[in-house]
C-alpha cells in the first residue's frame, strides 16, 4: 500500500472509533450511528464523545476525544458544524487518523461555509488528519461489520461503490440489496474537502475484497489523476460509472449539491470509453451489468445466441441485440442438428431459438449452445422460472390437482438446475436470463450468483456492456 | 357499432359459447379453457364439444357443435390441425358466429399450412364465420368474466391489448397485474387468417370500457387502414404500441413467427407520430405509461418541477427530463416564498426543489408547484414512502423504540395521502412519483390510480410521453 491507500485503510478497518456526537436521544444521526457501529461484532474498540453525558447505550461516554485512553484511528462527526473547529483541534492532537465529517453547512451554503470547511481543512491537514466528507452520509465495510450509514446487515459480496451524493449511494445500496447482490464497502464522498474520489478508486482498485468498483459521480476534481487510476484498474478489475450532471440543468443542481464542476459530457464519454470504463444510464443498469460481472464469464466476440420460450419474445430479443450492437449469427448444421434431439419438429430451425412452447426444452438447449463454437453468448428469454399460477378461485378439487402439477413442474425444473450450473462452470460463455418467473430454481440460480434480468432488453443491454468491456480487455 | 365491430362483439360478449377439444385430461389447453370458461359467472351457456365424452367437468358434453340445442356465438377450437376442417365445416351449418382457432400448425409451419389455411377460411366465409387465430393464445373480456387466455380473474380496469404473440402479450398482462393495473379485453391475434388487429383496433376504439388500448404489433395487413382509424381513435383515447421486427433479424423471427411482414421502422415510426400513436419500446415502458393515463391528467407545457429527497435525485431527474426534451423551468419569487414555509433555510431555493432532508415537506411542497403557474407537471423522486427498514440484529429494546418511530412514520405519510389526492384532483396537472419504497401510503396512491414508477428515469420517460401526447391533441 501507498501513502494514500494505508490512510484510507483507517477509514474501513479501523482498530479503534470515536463517535463524536454520540447520543442517546432516538432519531438523532449521532443515535443511529452509535447503535450501527455497536452490533459490529469485531475487536474494534468503540468511544462514544458527549460532553453531556456518562454513558451512552450502555457504554462508557468521554467529554473529548481527548479524554479516551489510547489511539483513535477513526473520528466520525455528527455535531453541528461551528462545533467541528474545535472537534477537529482536538482529533488532531490526539493524533486521529481519519475524520468521517457526517456533518453538513460547510462548502455547499456559501460562502461562510467555504471558509468553515477551509478553516477545518488547514487544522486537519496541520494534524496530519485525512478527512471524509463535510455534508456525507457515512462510509461502511460489510467485512469488518462497521456501518455509519442508513444500513446494516448487508450481505457479503465483491461490489463496492463510491458515491458523490450520499441519499443516491444509499438508494443504490438499496435496490442492490433487494435484487440479492452483496457489497463489500461503500463510501459517501460528499464536499471532498481532503479525500476524493480519485482517492477512493485508487484504495478500491488494490483493495483484495473488492472486485467490482461502482461509482456515482457529479464531478471529478483531477480528472487526469482518475482517468490514469481507472486505465490501470479497468485491466484488472472493472469500473462502473453513473455520471450525474450530464445536461446544463443536470449540471446546475451538482453544483448547489456538492459543488461540482459536472464537466462536457462529450469529453467525460470519450474519456470513459478509454479507459474501460463501464458508463451506466441509470441505477437498474449499474445494478445489473455489476451482478453480472460477479459470475458470469466475458464473451470472446459479439454472437448471441437466443433462446425464448415464445415467437414473440424471440422477435423483442432479436431486435434488442441488434440496436445493442450485437450479431445473430446463423446456427451451424451440426447445432441445428443437435436442437433437433429436444425440440418438437415445427421448431424454426434458426437463431433465435424458439423452444416452441416446451419450457422443459430450456435447459439442454442451453447447454447445447454453450457447446456451439458460433455461439459467443447465450440470452435466454422467458423460458425458465415458469411454474404456472393458482387462482384462488379455482374450485376445490382442481386446486388439488393443479398443486400437484405446480409442484412437479416447480421440482423438475429445481432438478435440472444443477445440470445447467454445471455447464456455465464448464463453458466459458456468459448466460444471460431475462423475463423468467419467480420460483425456486431462480433462486438457485442466484444463490450461484447467477442473477436474472427483468426484460429481454435489460438482458440484452448486460450482454452488450460485458462484450464492450472484454473488446477493450482483449484489446490490451 | 358498423359490421365488423357487431361480429366482434360475439367473440368478447357471447351468449353461448362452444369448446371443440374440451378435456377432462390435466394439462391439456382443452381442459384448460373449459375450466376458465366455467368459472364465469355471468350467464353465458357453455358447451363442451368431445365425441369421446359424455360430460366433462360435471356439465353435459356434445359429439359435434351440430348436436348442440339452440345458437352458438363463439366457437373455441383446440383440437389438432387436420380436424379443424370437419369442425369448421358444422361451425358454418350451425351458424356459428365467431371462431376463435388457438390450434397452431397453419401458415407458419410452410405450404401444407397454408393451404390448410386457406381451406379453413374458406369453409367460415362461406358460412359467415368470423374467424380468429389460429395459432393464437386466445382472448378475455375482464368485465363478462371469459377467459380463454393462461390468465384468469384479472383485476378490472380500463387498458385494451391487442398482441400478435399470444406469449407476449401474456407477459405483458402478468407483468401488468403485478404492477396493479386493471384490464378491460385482451385478444391474441395470432396468423389474422381473418380478423387483424386493424379489426380489434376499431372494435375497441369504439368499446365503451377500454379507455386505453395497447398493441404489440409485428406487422401490419393493412397500413392504411390502421393508420386511419388510429388517427380517429388517439383523439379520444389513447393507442399504445410496441413493435417487434424493428431490425433485420428481428424481421426475420417475426416472419417465421407469424408470417408477419414487419415493414420499415423509419416509416412506422413517422406514420405512428402522425397517427398519435404513443410509441414504446420496452414492456415496461407499455404498462408505465398506460398506468400514467389512467387517472393522470394531461400537461398544458414542458415545464417540469422536480421535488426529490436528495440532492444526487435531483442532479439525476434533471439530466433525464432534460435529455427527453422536457423542460426546468425557473421558480417564480411566489412560489420560492410559498416553498419557504415547508423548507428548511437552506433549501437550494431553485428547481429542482431539493427537500434537504425533510421527508415530512414532500406533500405540502407537491401542493405548491401544483398551484404555480410555471409548472405543468411535477416529478415527485426519493421523497415519499421511505419508512426506515428496521433490522433483525437490532438489539430488543432498540426495536421496539424503532418499531414505534416506524410506525409514526408510516401513518404520518398515511394521513399526509388523503390531502395530496385531494390536491391533485383540484389542479389539472400530472404528477408523476418514482423511485419510492413501499409503504401503505404508496398503496394507498395506487388504489387510487396514482402509480409508482421505478427510476428517476423511468418517471421522466412517462413526464415526456404524457407531453408528447398532449401536444399532438392540441394541435388538433
Amino acid at each position: 500500500m501507498n501513502e494514500i491507500t494505508s490512510q484510507i485503510e483507517y477509514l474501513f478497518n479501523p482498530r479503534s472509533v470515536a463517535v463524536i456526537g454520540a447520543s442517546d436521544s432516538f432519531g438523532k444521526w449521532g443515535f443511529n450511528i452509535i447503535n450501527r457501529i455497536l452490533l459490529q461484532a469485531g475487536d474494534i474498540n468503540i468511544y462514544p464523545i458527549n460532553p453531556k453525558a456518562s454513558e451512552i447505550r450502555g457504554i462508557k461516554a468521554y467529554s473529548t476525544i481527548l479524554d479516551v485512553p489510547g489511539q483513535i484511528d477513526l473520528a466520525i462527526i455528527v455535531i453541528p458544524p461551528p462545533l467541528v473547529i474545535p472537534a477537529m483541534k482536538d482529533c488532531a492532537k490526539k493524533g486521529v487518523k481519519v475524520a468521517l465529517v457526517i456533518t453538513a453547512g460547510f462548502r455547499e451554503v456559501g460562502q461562510q461555509g467555504i471558509e468553515l470547511e477551509a478553516e477545518m481543512l488547514r487544522i486537519a491537514k496541520k494534524g496530519g488528519i485525512r478527512v471524509v466528507g463535510p455534508n456525507c452520509m457515512g462510509h461502511f465495510n460489510v467485512y469488518s461489520e462497521l456501518y455509519t450509514t442508513g444500513s446494516t446487515k448487508i450481505k457479503p459480496g465483491p461490489i463496492s461503490l463510491i458515491s458523490q451524493s450520499g441519499n443516491f449511494g444509499g438508494y443504490i445500496v438499496d435496490r442492490g440489496t433487494d435484487k440479492g447482490v452483496g457489497f463489500s464497502k461503500f463510501v459517501s464522498s460528499g464536499n471532498e474537502a481532503d479525500l476524493t474520489i480519485e482517492d477512493f478508486i485508487e484504495y478500491l482498485g488494490e483493495d483484495e475484497q473488492t472486485k467490482i468498483i461502482c461509482a456515482y459521480i457529479e464531478g471529478l476534481k483531477n480528472g487526469r489523476r482518475f482517468f490514469e487510476l481507472a486505465r490501470k484498474i479497468t485491466m484488472k478489475k472493472p469500473i462502473i460509472v453513473m455520471k450525474g450532471g450530464r445536461t446544463q440543468e443536470g449540471a446546475q443542481a451538482a453544483m448547489s449539491h456538492t459543488g461540482s464542476l459536472s464537466g462536457s459530457d462529450d469529453i467525460h464519454d470519450a474519456a470513459f470509453r478509454q479507459a474501460g470504463i463501464i458508463r451506466v444510464n441509470k441505477v437498474d443498469e449499474l445494478l445489473d451489468i455489476a451482478s453480472a460481472l460477479i459470475r458470469q464469464s466475458l464473451p470472446r466476440g459479439r454472437g448471441i445466441g437466443i433462446i425464448t420460450g415464445g415467437g414473440g419474445f424471440g422477435v423483442v430479443a432479436a431486435d434488442a441485440c441488434r440496436r445493442m450492437g450485437l450479431e445473430i449469427p446463423p446456427l451451424s448444421e451440426e447445432t441445428i442438428n443437435r436442437l433437433n434431439r429436444w425440440m418438437p419438429p415445427r421448431w424454426p430451425h434458426a437463431n433465435p431459438v424458439d423452444l416452441a412452447g416446451d419450457p422443459m426444452g430450456s435447459v439442454p438447449c442451453i447447454g447445447t449452445l454453450l457447446k456451439s463454437p458460433e455461439i459467443d453468448g447465450i440470452l435466454a428469454v422467458s423460458c425458465l422460472g415458469f411454474i404456472p399460477r393458482r387462482s384462488k378461485e379455482m374450485p376445490e378439487h382442481l386446486q388439488k390437482e393443479f398443486a400437484k402439477h405446480q409442484e412437479e413442474m416447480a421440482e423438475g425444473e429445481l432438478a435440472a438446475m444443477d445440470g445447467l450450473i454445471e455447464r456455465v462452470e464448464k463453458h466459458d460463455k456468459p448466460l444471460i436470463i431475462a423475463a423468467v418467473g419467480y420460483s425456486k430454481a431462480m433462486a438457485e440460480l442466484a444463490r450461484h450468483n447467477i442473477y436474472t434480468y427483468r426484460s429481454p432488453e435489460d438482458g440484452a443491454r448486460v450482454m452488450a456492456f460485458l462484450v464492450d468491456y472484454a473488446e477493450y480487455l482483449s484489446k490490451g
